[in-house]
């Protein structure tokens, strides 16, 4: 059976090296995207020590409230209706403000004392240029936003943090700071800021301003393009498994799947898989993409070529280095310690976000 | 909000056009994998009209019969254990046999008479070499099925029908031809034959046999190489949607996105909308993947240029040639009638297939 397993202890784990790497900061869990495909279900019970969690839309922030979640939600592109806005307060979610418009509702709607609206999150555009008030724009915006009694984090998102040379990154930096020094100034001493994603928690340790923003290395992917998860001492938070459904030996000269992409140098023991794109294996993968099989009597891994094109519900995979003992339901690791979903996407062409969020419903949870 | 509309009336419409393509045929409608993504519940109530319904898995099978749909369920890879087969024999499930296990499964434990399990589809290696029997060892299995109370469909899948071209069609059809006359003639004249896939109503309409098992097709996309949707008649039946939530202009030499890698030659109008790889878009796509933007006023579409890195939550697109009335929270097609998805995946390097099976839980469902 397709399943995947989230193991809250990696969680917890990779929450601590988040942690260690940041010490002073607190941390806002970024759980959007259903928490990286991981469930947010499944994840919030190992955030516990987090401050907060991150979310990208309101039905989101809803559904961590539902789950018992009662510390900081931060909705990260902020309400996208005035009426959102005011969910937003019946609910105490914090929220992001990038532009006018919701500037505007925030202003017009002005959240209880002691809410946990009241602390808005205002996003600057250092370099991003996705969204966020401009250089002439924030000022003003902070100052209406802190004479209606909203509190204040300046937060900005780096373009290219996992990139700890790219020269935007100085310079995002740079205006980040410049500009959280003439808020305290000028608007309020008691601004705080937010600027380092996981990648930025990695590389610009001197930059962690009141809050960190991990995502990514909450669930085990490195972050950075420099430095693998391993070696960041991160532990991946799901395995992504299947079974092998039948086994055959195919002769040399036959072609394998759609396209006959795949042609058999010489007699190939295969073993089929029950997983395709369909469950969120990627369609699209190198020569190189391997999966583990798992000998179910000495517990012993073997990497498999995956061979041929993925298809909707099987792939087929070639397990001439296994044991003849191999037998039919095998475990098959597509992604966990070995192949680390890293690796996959990087077969694949992606990263290993894109393969985590666009996992199926199909798959069972466990 | 991200929504997906599924539009049933389109359905309705491709599976006449499937019986129109193969009017003598039985029709096996291709439900695996959540009906390609559009959802087995959204879809079987448009799908009254077919003869039975396929399935890849035990559970998407229960699925569709939990949903009260009583006529032929088809799964298509079979029991994977002697357990699941008994499962199929309760819920009255029709199984391909393509390996000998299966084979012993279905000699120990017969079907009682009238259930729809003594129904099996023997899977026939032709040239797709990832399931099935091949020429030495199906005369044998059809023989122990037939003694043993079974009604023989005889199947095998094409390896390369989307390109009517293909050398290994030809041979594929032979094969199957071929054993499907012996079967018929040293086992059980009653033996039923299906071959044909999407791409093999279409391209290869002498070869239809008793039951054909159309798929993409249902679900409006082109099943072949050489003529589009609409050539062949086809309505896609899932519109996939979201919304601008901002508006702004970036200066010449401005950069959006991670990894910087689309840079504004002038100043140019953009908007962000509220969609991602997180919701199914695909994070990869060329430089001409594009948008529509729907006018709330006049209800025209505006086909818009996604720029910069497809991220988690969000893309940018490039509204310069949008009228200045164009309203925040207006409408964008990510596909549907224009971009057709097959459009989308062609320029995500990929098949429709894939985009519509990994769309992810998060948007809206209509």
């Amino acid at each position: 059976m397709r399943t995947i397993t989230i193991k809250p202890a990696a969680i917890i784990h990779n929450l601590n090296q988040v942690k260690k790497l940041a010490p002073q900061a607190r941390v806002l869990a970024m759980v959007k995207a259903n928490a990286y495909g991981h469930g947010v279900a499944a994840v919030l019970p190992a955030l516990q020590q987090a401050d907060g969690v991150g979310v990208a839309t309101l039905i989101e922030a809803l559904e961590a409230r539902q789950l018992g979640w009662d510390k900081t939600i931060g909705l990260i592109e902020g309400a996208f209706t005035s009426d959102e806005w005011r969910q937003a307060i019946e609910y105490d979610i914090s929220c992001v403000i990038h532009h006018a418009p919701q500037l505007a509702w925030a202003l017009e709607h002005t959240p209880p004392a002691n809410s946990a609206t009241q602390v808005v999150w205002l996003k600057y555009n250092t370099g991003m240029n996705r969204l966020g008030f401009n250089d002439q724009t924030i000022i003003p915006a902070a100052k209406l936003l802190h004479e209606a009694g909203y509190q204040l984090i300046l937060t900005t998102h780096f373009a290219n943090a996992d990139d700890h040379n790219h020269p935007l990154n100085a310079i995002q930096i740079q205006r980040f700071n410049d500009m959280l020094s003439t808020l305290r100034e000028t608007i309020s001493a008691d601004t705080k800021g937010s600027l380092c994603n996981s990648a930025g928690i990695v590389n610009f340790s001197e930059h962690h301003h009141d809050w960190v923003r991990p995502g990514i290395m909450l669930y085990g992917s490195a972050p950075v393009i420099d430095q693998s998860a391993r070696e960041l001492g991160l532990q991946p938070a799901m395995d992504f498994s299947a079974q092998i459904i039948a086994l055959q030996t195919i002769n040399a000269g036959d072609a394998i799947g759609y396209g006959s992409r795949w042609l058999a140098q010489q007699d190939t023991k295969t073993a089929l898989v029950s997983v395709g794109y369909g469950d969120g294996y990627p369609r699209v993968i190198g020569d190189d993409a391997y999966v583990s099989v798992i000998d179910a009597i000495n517990h012993q891994r073997y990497p498999c070529t995956v061979i041929g094109r993925v298809a909707m519900d099987m792939i087929v995979i070639d397990v001439s280095n296994v044991p003849e003992s191999i037998a039919l339901n095998s475990k098959v690791i597509l992604w966990g310690d070995a192949p680390h979903v890293d690796e996959v996407a990087k077969h694949a062409g992606t990263i290993s976000y894109e393969l985590l969020c666009r996992l199926s419903a199909r798959p069972n949870r466990i």
